[in-house]
């Protein structure tokens, strides 16, 4: 079969004829339908100093988000049968360290990522464990349903836990307009926020327009406006500041920024990644404000996919989600979907599985 | 000034002549722009059994949803000022009980409700401790303004921790379409609810009508469909049951359906009171279950306020709860108030200040 | 080997030899240690209506409570090794469904239950799912080792979910006495409540004594107390009312007590279980009283072994609970503990393996 | 009656004649019968850049932890009476502001703090507001009773929000052994932490003596281990790292391990304050860690006052928390006290009121 395989320790990657993966006990094998690239692809693509550190062998399939069809399953297979949809919660946990033993399986101590660890989903057909397939209805566009998992960051950066009481009525800001942070706008609309302010680099007109159609009330260039976001955040929150900031963007002038304009007691969720450490004044930003904070990775399993499977049944949330996608291209073009998310003028990119 | 008091202890209330109040320290005088008639005034209009026992004093002003502007303030108050506007928390709690001091003034010891214990809001002016009164933006009708206390108490039954991950995209049951049912049903739409499921007496086709309206997937007549109901959710929900049943309708049958339906682990919000003691097989409703199970009364001072004005500032939500004020009469025809709740054709019924 | 079998569907149950059985993929094969009685244990050999209902196969090897050795390990177990000291968590869960996938699997919709749906414990040997072992430390007595899993249910019961501050240094009742009430006991006077009550039946002085020494504060007759239980710990928590309240008695006056001297906004723990449908005022029990109501079944996996863990390193914690175990007798004698069980002058009774 | 006020804004403060307060409305006049001695009061005292900035006005009256005796009532007090035992919740809230009204009393936006803002309780007399007074037991002594404010800080850091499953039965480290961390590691082990470790600075063999006393398993001197402390903590957690890390040092290196040492998805409480902001690894410390991170300012009010209250009830915990008690001195010898203190050789310095 095709497949889309990084053969050297160096940049970009080969499409290329692997082997048809054979399958036992409770895996099962899927052909892709649709796949999306992630940004940890384009790291991988890209060979960047992380992707270097962390790729442990090659040759290695790539990609991890998608949706496909069941045709094989093996002997201890239970809960799925060939022809069920299915996306790839790309975690695979071992389900016997103290994290998956306590609730805390997308944490896994053992944790094995697929497209990363093991062989991923930019082929015909992919292996998955049973225990990482989700079963899609029938119904839902295979384009959506590849992006389920990045959907499912989002919803992990707005609830990380089991209580959201701070996002019903409240005022949340979302720092940065990547594909995630769009996302946790629609999210953060849909789920009851009272208002929602978004910041955005200012380079991506794209983004930023996206951002107000995700249901952003205001929309700040954080490269015009610099210091007087925080003014202006907190003329609009009656002087009390945001009830919670999802810091999406990993600039360090964002994450002090968070901590500005967030109302005492308020929470800060960090998901964007830092180049470097930050410089942190932790006595005014997290100590005397009483502030919360979450290290947000991954998404729990699968607490988030049905939150997404729920948030999807509304007509209205799959249909601004959809806008996210500004590019769809056949997979055998995946060099030209690199390229697209360098230039910062692409939403989400998702691959048709045409290989000719 | 006029005001609607009740002089004995017998059905109906006197619209009358009475002194202005006198304000000092922390309290403000209001004068009632709108009004709005709750079930409880109902009770003591109708001077039920309920009203008997609980009504300590005669005369009594009647009242207490309402919003009005702020007129005069006691020397010690500070965060209001002439020409406010403001609604009422109708609790007046103590502030120094053990429910008041562990963040649950909603539940005092010692608490007074406006129009119950102490005169209330049926009257041209009304006075209010600094503590209860609740600024609401110039901006905001005064009709919907005058219905925040009861949309406070719909978020308290949807929200009643601060853990509501068993709302965003789960599944939902609302049994009870009365104005509160309603509201709950506005707002499990806009916080993310999956799928919502009402069910309804069935006399009241106005009711079931706007449940639809309000955002319900599926509206159930409990009178014709009986048993069917659960198997109905059952297949709805894939088999599992359903996240979470607020039951709004004090009936017995429908406590029982509240945990057929429910699936293990999840939860029930309890606001409809019962006319009697219900039999209830706590083995298989509750213990097996796993379940949990909130009391709901009043609702949680001022969080729910809060997340009220944060729902409000979606003019879809706004335009939504709208629907459920069927009627809009002056204040001297009360009367005519009563007759409309009490024929279960109306949603909530709101009264204007014009006693001539 | 050797083994306790239920051959036929009738009470009690043969000592008998079976074979020894063969482990594959991520099984273990464990030599038992030491065994414990569990109550259902005794529905099953007393072959009541319940355990009728319940079986589904005979023969059927007893016992789910144990401490052992491992002996063998299947070709896929990752996380254990020949040699480990283990103890079984009961549930042996899917991992798929719905509760399986949203951490509470604990309440799998296809749940089996060791001793129950598969051959048990009280045997030479058992085999255990990778997935169901929990690995003890060497140094653990087995005894204690033997009853973990009751221990995890009296954790379960003070700490329903991921918020206990209703338990520190707040007042607690724990209604009924038996092995998981006394555990209970120990358990809160270990994790910081204030003031512990305790009510027992009153026939059995030997676990009302218990009570005493597991630390409660103050130990009431139900019996003789009658309706002053109330009143008297009212006057004992400032007529505030408890905080939290255990039903473990299974008894309906125990249940309806509950709700009557609980604070308001109070949380009540309903683990035992009731001979019938209870006769219940949800008004003022549940729904003015702003009351939190949890049913407890089983015990959360495996968050709570953690806590066992955790609180058994407490060597006075170690002490007090092996003090509840009255009987240790030989496993050819069961028919004995039993007897001792049904006498309710016991409190935990535990198996050597003396098979002759 | 005699006081100790800082009449100019430099170092020191003098004892001297002022008046004795009137009392209106809610307030209430104390008899001090034992006041305490805070670092807030240290800086004040030593007059340091933060307490330059800090106070508004002199001349003021110093102290605010104390236990004491009501003398006077004002008109509208309900809740106390003369004769009553007292001690002092510090904060003086609005009630009316965002966080007031969001149960975060604590972290009012106009919070006022006694001897900070107002004339404090280094005193023959203190005037409180009715809201802020604590009733003590008669039989509570007033030594401990004076210290139970940072007993309540104490708790908040172990506990900052309606959920500590993470305690019960699990690791916990205490990184910094003054006062309150001391407190911390008393509380932890009252609460059933599972195994408690401390760190301290070396420098102070009292305190690292009484960490021992107070129920921390392992007590690691920081300046001697440096680095091997994170092996030592892995090690003594089989590999898994701490649960919780309460960090109470305020030293940039330990709030730098807090973060190494913890388990992925495990939590910090933040409490020691920073003499500059820190460089920090977001990285690795917080955002692939899960980890949750909380802000501590003040204590809950009254949640932890109520929680104080019930773990003092056990006498083996009250003579502990008394030990951390080293210096018991007439408050004519407050220049002693600080003395003391400043040589990091005492855990806390309570002052008796002898002026002459």
């Amino acid at each position: 079969m095709q497949a889309i395989v990084k053969r050297k320790r160096q940049p970009e990657a080969e499409i290329t004829e692997v082997d048809l993966p054979n399958i036992e006990g409770r895996q099962i094998l899927v052909e892709t339908k649709m796949a999306s690239i992630c940004g940890t692809d384009v790291h991988i693509w890209d060979w960047n100093e992380w992707a270097q550190n962390r790729i442990r062998t090659v040759p290695l399939t790539m990609g991890h988000e998608f949706a496909g069809k069941v045709v094989e399953i093996g002997e201890d297979v239970t809960s799925l049968q060939v022809g069920d949809m299915v996306s790839a919660e790309t975690h695979i946990a071992d389900g016997t360290c103290y994290q998956c033993r306590t609730d805390r399986m997308h944490i896994c101590r053992n944790m094995k990522i697929l497209g990363v660890d093991t062989d991923g989903v930019f082929a015909e057909y992919a292996i998955l464990p049973e225990e990482n397939a989700w079963k899609n209805s029938l119904e839902l566009d295979s384009v959506i349903a590849s992006i389920q998992e990045p959907l499912g960051n989002a919803v992990q950066t707005a609830l990380p836990r089991d209580h959201i009481e701070d996002i019903v009525g409240k005022s949340v800001a979302v720092l940065g307009c990547g594909p995630i942070g769009l996302m946790a706008i629609a999210v953060l609309d849909e789920i009851g926020a009272g208002r929602i302010f978004a910041t955005g680099g200012g380079r991506n007109k794209v983004r930023m327009e996206l951002a107000k159609k995700m249901g952003a009330d205001l929309v700040l260039n954080a490269r015009e406006e610099g210091g007087n976001i925080i003014k202006t955040l907190r003329d609009a929150t009656d002087g009390n500041g945001v009830d919670v900031v999802l810091e999406m963007s990993g600039a360090p002038s964002a994450v002090r920024q968070a901590f500005e304009i967030l109302t005492p007691g308020g929470r800060v969720s960090l998901l964007g990644l830092f180049d470097k450490p930050v410089e942190f004044d932790l006595n005014n930003s997290v100590i005397f404000k009483a502030a919360t904070v979450y290290g947000i990775s991954g998404r729990r399993m699968f607490q988030t996919w049905y939150q997404v499977k729920g948030l999807l049944s509304s007509p209205t949330f799959k249909s601004k989600i959809s806008q996210i996608i500004t590019h769809r291209i056949p997979i055998r073009d995946v060099a030209e979907g690199m390229k697209a998310i360098h230039s910062r003028q692409a939403g989400k990119v998702v691959l048709e599985p045409k290989w000719n």
